[in-house]
């Protein structure tokens, strides 16, 4: 051992799970993949580090600026993946004719993006994408809307909504008025609508994107409030590209509707564009009741072109992703974590050491039946020991010294209210059995 | 887009993994995390990066070749972790009033290692480890065996061999020859005994670590084959460290007897040493009986300090780590590995478009039931949609048109073997159930 010891520390913008966050980040991560398999996407995975050229793609550069870049030892430029799409995009190209088309595809991984740290944005974060491609037909909207409502639901949630909008809409307007060259741009303005009011959103239509101030009026009178799908119907009759995106937003609620979805959860937002200029269908949002602010926790929608920067196939298709940490944030913020550090609920004190193997296969025992089981490995005092079950927030301590294994009986203790139990051995499973139900 | 497509590849070591592989990964991870869990270890993660400082600790020279080390845009030297145990040291020092000891842990993460590419060596790949730290009981010891011994059942092996050493009792013999000062040149040239043979061992032991030959005779005797813990304890009696770890070792064997072991499934090899100059007490590796030559897939054994680079309290832990990526290719070489590329099991073609509303009712009907259900998007020909989904490998499909959603009366194929199955609606969910049972 050396003299100077090294100071333990992580990297600005990095972090350490402990249990209780990681137990909570794998009981998402577990849903997540639950739901997207019960739709029939499957898994994949590619590597964190990949060639800069493919990762800079078009070669944005705010993403150049934040990817965590550099040259191996083989003297390649190589850089840490910054998102799951591009290589997606890559993946696609590369194993088309393995894969075939429809392919459907979830992919659970860490992305790194150096960017400012504040509250809640990491270095490293997971991204959880699911995507359909090699599709342009509308059930696959409808489908990934089902799989982001399933999935809210499968994690606990009840009140949220998804916001659902069509960018052949916009480009409707858009072409309507005259103005599909600046749709770019008016659609960056308009995307921060709810954050920023229709004064900011006016003024920067004029003085950022260049229109006129009646065409930022007729914008804004077309997507302001109130508006449904039968006003838009009306306002832009005529209009094949808006008709078609209005079309299968009506197909879209009619389905979810006889699919059982409650009307509160899905909605339209005529006004929701999302920043990015890769979206050309639906889009989809999703904001949680009890904490609006925080953004959308599900995001995404339909592309045209997946992988036109590796092949020369058109891949269309539709997918979201989950924001895992930010929802995170938001379930600690709202007391939905559990406190929790072990994933065990049956905690065994080691009572005297001459029992050793007694302790071990009772605590197979439990095991088999289905109980996960901690048998303290030391025999300290029994105080210390349940003070240890205690803080890991174990919920029954299953108590034995020499003489109950003579005799096979049992004292249970519920280490959340403290009772204790006396048990035969015969009833050992069952009254575990009813003890942790009786807490859940 | 542009004109000039850029090449979809994957860097040298670095590998996709497509559905079939990814699903077979997942299998394990999951199942993985269900042992630990069951006996009370808790996840945790660390960064991918961190301070090269860090991650170097004692700076051995091949590691550090290894590294995947680059500047950062802070300035900051980094590298990507190459193990999880440096990590977890690193974290244990630095959240140790939070975690309290003993803290039994597992992570499964990537780690990177710029090494030579041969068959089954990726530069990327998963560990999945577990430890307990903090306590010397041999009762973690055998805990650790126990967990090895249920992960692998549990991933579907009958046949594997738990081989378990001491390395009290190597360092026992060593002392007894007067050769402890190069005890770890000799571990490391033992270790090979079972690749290399009896002779390479013999001229190594002479040559590389410059033993008399005498010397080297008196070891391959005291390990040679047929040796017990009873003719141990005979031929190093009065010798306390190796008594120590004979009595530890006999406790270990007696007590996983008790809690139901086959025999079969541990055996004492005293040859094993492990390459690491770290370990200090109980040692493990794990072979499949079926595949012993790919090596040992679940390897660990007990170690004194763990961090103490970072910390001057004293960590003693012991834990073990399973080779995913070689446990993988031996089961595809094996035939264990399922060649579906789908979690789902029943298909739903799409018949007729019209009805897309009750084909996601369907859907949906048949998710809450507990079938993983995919709908294909697109109402192209039967035979084709059939196609996709044997080529996917599901193994049901319901089919149905107009006529069945009016009549509320479906098809059911079985997709393996053609067989079709007409039910009434109220048989659908029996019906899947048996068919889908009968093959499995």
């Amino acid at each position: 051992m050396s003299d100077k010891l090294i100071t333990p520390q992580v990297l600005k913008g990095f972090r350490d799970y402990l249990p209780d966050a990681m137990m909570a980040r794998e009981r998402i991560m577990e849903t997540a993949r639950r739901v997207y398999r019960s739709y029939g996407f499957s898994p994949i995975d590619t590597p964190s580090l990949e060639y800069t050229e493919i990762l800079l793609g078009k070669g944005g550069d705010e993403t150049d600026k934040q990817m965590f870049r550099f040259t191996d030892n083989g003297n390649r430029d190589v850089s840490m993946r910054f998102d799951l799409t591009i290589p997606l995009a890559r993946f696609a190209a590369q194993h088309l004719h393995e894969i075939g088309t429809p392919f459907k595809r979830y992919h659970l991984a860490n992305v790194w993006r150096g960017e400012n740290t504040q509250r809640g944005r990491y270095r490293e974060f997971m991204q959880c994408d699911f995507d359909t491609i090699g599709t342009e037909s509308n059930a696959s909207d409808i489908e990934t809307l089902l799989v982001i409502y399933d999935l809210l639901k499968a994690i606990g949630f009840d009140d949220f909504t998804i916001r659902v909008n069509n960018r052949l809409v916009l480009n409707g307007v858009l072409a309507q008025l005259g103005i599909q060259d600046k749709s770019v741009g008016v659609l960056r303005v308009i995307d921060k609508l709810p954050k920023v009011g229709e004064a900011v959103v006016l003024d920067e239509l004029v003085s950022k994107v260049g229109l006129a101030q009646t065409e930022a009026s007729q914008i804004l009178a077309l997507l302001g409030d109130g508006v449904t799908l039968d006003s838009l119907e009306q306002s832009l009759q005529g209009n094949e590209t808006a008709m078609r995106g209005v079309s299968n937003l009506r197909q879209l609620f009619a389905t979810v509707k006889q699919a059982g979805l409650p009307d509160s959860a899905v909605q339209l937002d005529i006004r929701i564009a999302r920043g990015l200029d890769y979206y050309t269908g639906t889009i989809y949002e999703t904001f949680l009741g009890a904490m609006p602010t925080i953004g959308s926790i599900c995001s995404g929608g339909r592309y045209d072109n997946l992988a036109g920067l590796f092949t020369k196939e058109k891949l269309p298709g539709v997918g979201a992703s989950l924001g895992l940490d930010r929802l995170l944030a938001a379930m600690e913020d709202l007391g939905l974590v559990d406190k929790a550090s072990t994933p065990a609920v049956v905690f065994i004190p080691l009572f005297d050491e001459a029992y050793l193997a007694s302790y071990v296969a009772l605590g197979r025992r439990l095991r088999k039946a289905g109980f996960s089981t901690e048998v303290f490995p030391e025999s300290k005092k029994l105080g210390k020991q349940l003070q240890y079950a205690d803080r890991k927030g174990f919920r029954v301590a299953v108590i034995a010294g020499g003489d109950e294994f003579q005799e096979h009986r049992w004292q249970l203790k519920d280490l959340k209210n403290g009772t204790k139990h006396d048990v035969v051995d015969a009833q050992l499973e069952s009254a575990l059995g009813e003890l942790l139900a009786a807490k859940s």
